[in-house]
């Protein structure tokens, strides 16, 4: 029993760090790799892709499981038992024909995407997206096996999730969220910072804000990218910023963004490492993590006061006077069209758009070719203004294209879960603004470690938030902290 | 038939595509890794290791192998046949158990060694040598198959190549260099460079180097690490090299040294990419290349003489005056006890030495116990004076610790193919100097691009050589290039 065990996670461990080898060479080929070298590098990590699959699928498993005396396991085995079975159950119901053949159209269906993204066309994308939804759908109905087929696919993002409840918690958020949006769009708007910002300054300024927020640089690194992420657990979890002249706040915020992801795999207990159990929980579970770093720390008033004085010392002159006229720079609300480029206050707006249409066309409720038309309905009734092109609206993201249907919804659960953390640690931490405006986030990252980080994905992605809060997650929390902060900021 | 052939490649290529992946961790290991995951690292390097030792003994090759038709392909496809039941044939034939004990036993070996290196104490790296010399015997008993131990060794680094050759060859190596050495230092030692060098700009040189040289940094890059190396093939070979501010030298010859390993790789047939003939043909052809641009084009009188150029540009002042005196600067023979310091004159000698010895060693005529003595007895006679501790003797080199008996010749197997090559070179290009002295070596290393590199181990290493040569290889173009060009520097 004990033997069947241990080889089952020294298996484990194997994969889990091939799977890190597999982050490496991401991180690699969007920060070092050599331009000539991405033919090859897709046979490289088509090869990693086709070993992590077959592991995945390795019978081996199942004879380990089948043997497993789980009673006999402490709760962290008993957890990396219940995430390797829950994997190894997903990973081979879904056929292998099935898994091949998403694999060959996602990555044809980027190139078409991209396409009609640059044409601002839609109706050269819709054929293609129709068939990668056909065939996320066959996956999901292998998953789901008779249960509800958006939930199966949500389930690889946010294990145990449940869309139903999703709906009622995003339901809640949407009316009070356009009521704040028009509220503060009708008071007169807070002036920019004038540029440009030299770029080398501004990724100084990333490393300080890194070390401010705790990122171990012993563990990780901070290299330039086309696009901001973090990669990799355990002892190696590197982050990428970018840097536009014109905003410096992109840099600022990404950068901060991604410590947060980081910092919660670089603080998951030692003894985690390279285990199932030694990862984040979820993406919504990462996401808060993300969120509470860049908003509700790194937007505070308190935080801004001091980036005001480092920006100055850095840039000098910011075309802006003051510490309030800069709190109120970095968190001005403007109308626009583009996700990513959402304040608080609209960001979940643009995601539970996108939640509400891709449950439909995975229900069979919304047809494709009715899908741009849905997308700009509904723009226009949570944002008052119309989408003026297709790479403004329903081509934007990435993440259809790549068959990821059940993502997005965790980018607002983990803005519900930042605000239920963040409520918690407020309560924990009455000094928090005086420590936030000397730059010092030391209490704040601990508290986060302390109560969840620590943890990885040792207990269900809810009940991890639901033990660092001391209580069960709702939307309130994260309402209440809107509506203060900008009702406050917007003297509404 | 053909379809076995295909099978068998198409798991080939996924292997050196896993491969590449290997060398680009090693990379990274050497240059962007974070200080901390070097433990986390050791468990990713090794998962890598157990996937690629299972694809190398995987049943499935020999079915394949068994099944194809070799008089069917062409000679590409029977060159990547030979090469793949070669190296299944080897894989198979040493028991895994032994694998997995000697890399474990490498693994210690190299901290023992490491440690009694610092403390100058052979007597505590004695010990462990004995038993990696005993587990290196038993695995050349195994692949030898009743023939000799060390050949079959040496046949990992030189397929093909037999001790006995490589003695005669040697053999008449050693007398002319040692009198070569000595004639030349009686003479009166030319002047040195007077620094320091900034460090930056030495960087900057390395870069000018590259590219001077052929090495297409869309296929590569160029970084700073504690060891100069090349790593990859294909379309990702990467370089790295080392500055030293009082020895520009060191830099710049390592550079041009590592760009030869590297453009070997970068120049082979695009068609052999992820093959078993995309590689170099062994450890001896790769040294040729890296030391025929290093030395018999780096070290030219006509190339010195632009690098002077350069160098002054750069610099300023470098403490001697003319291209002269700086061609002496660079050829200058001094005293060393260092392989890897070495000149041209001395390198082959030190080689020489560690061949007799550890051809004794796997033989049995020379007990791990008298080794420290045999090297310094040997050392004295071929370079007239003595070793004064075993860090600068027996214990300076790692291969020996980590199992690496065979891998020495090929160094000076490397030297004499770039005699060879460098000899045909010149018949072919007689106006190369007026090239050099302009910085300009495209049409050398076209000449080596077109006879030697494009072809990667389509053929065997020797056979290579002779081809691009005209002739069978010898010893003796590269004595006569040395005695020409030291006889002239030194007026002998």
């Amino acid at each position: 029993m004990a033997g069947a065990f241990d080889a089952l996670m020294a298996f484990q461990r194997e994969t889990e760090a091939l799977s890190q080898v597999s982050m490496r060479l991401a991180w690699d080929q969007e920060t070092m790799m050599p331009r000539n070298a991405v033919d090859q590098r897709s046979d490289e990590i088509a090869a990693m892709e086709s070993v992590l699959h077959a592991r995945q699928t390795d019978p081996r498993i199942g004879d380990w499981l089948a043997a497993v005396d789980a009673a006999a396991l402490d709760p962290v085995g008993q957890a990396n038992l219940r995430l390797i079975r829950r994997n190894f159950d997903r990973a081979t119901r879904v056929p292998a024909s099935l898994a091949a053949e998403r694999a060959r159209m996602v990555s044809k269906s980027h190139v078409i995407w991209a396409e009609a993204r640059a044409d601002d066309n839609y109706a050269a994308f819709a054929p293609v997206l129709k068939e990668v939804i056909d065939l996320r759908r066959q996956e999901g109905e292998a998953l789901a096996d008779g249960g509800d087929v958006y939930d199966a696919l949500l389930d690889d993002y946010e294990p145990g999730a449940k869309a139903s409840d999703l709906e009622a918690m995003f339901g809640a958020l949407r009316p009070r969220l356009v009521a704040l949006r028009e509220a503060v769009l009708a008071k007169p708007a807070p002036a920019d910072l004038t540029g440009p910002f030299d770029e080398k300054l501004q990724m100084k300024l990333a490393r300080v804000l890194a070390r401010a927020f705790g990122y171990d640089f012993q563990k990780g690194r901070l290299d330039k990218a086309v696009h901001p992420f973090s990669s990799g657990s355990g002892d190696d979890v590197r982050i990428t910023t970018r840097t536009a002249a014109l905003d410096p706040f992109n840099s600022i915020y990404s950068t901060i963004h991604e410590v947060g992801h980081a910092c919660y795999e670089q603080n998951i207990a030692p003894k985690h490492r390279l285990t199932p159990v030694g990862k984040g929980a979820s993406m919504g579970v990462h996401e808060s993590q993300s969120r509470i770093y860049e908003n509700q720390l790194g937007r505070s008033r308190a935080f801004t006061g001091w980036l005001y004085g480092k920006m100055r010392d850095l840039f000098g002159d910011l075309g802006i006077e003051g510490e309030e006229a800069f709190y109120q720079a970095v968190n001005k609300v403007r109308n626009g069209y583009i996700r990513t480029e959402a304040d608080e206050v609209q960001y979940n707006l643009h995601v539970l758009l996108r939640f509400d249409l891709e449950r439909a066309l995975i229900g069979g409720d919304l047809g494709v070719d009715d899908l741009e038309a849905a997308w700009n309905d509904r723009f226009k009734a949570d944002f008052g203004f119309a989408v003026d092109k297709p790479s403004d609206g329903v081509l934007q993201d990435v993440h259809w294209s790549a068959g990821l249907f059940g993502y997005f919804p965790t980018y607002s659960l983990g803005n519900v879960y930042a605000g239920c953390l963040h409520e918690a640690l407020r309560a924990d931490l009455p000094d928090l603004d005086d420590q936030l405006a000397q730059g010092d986030t030391s209490k704040a990252t601990a508290w986060l470690g302390d109560h969840l980080q620590q943890f990885g994905g040792s207990a269900a992605p809810r009940d991890l938030i639901a033990n660092a809060c001391g209580k069960a997650p709702s939307e309130e929390p994260l309402l209440t902290y809107l509506e203060a902060k900008f009702g406050d900021l917007y003297s509404l």
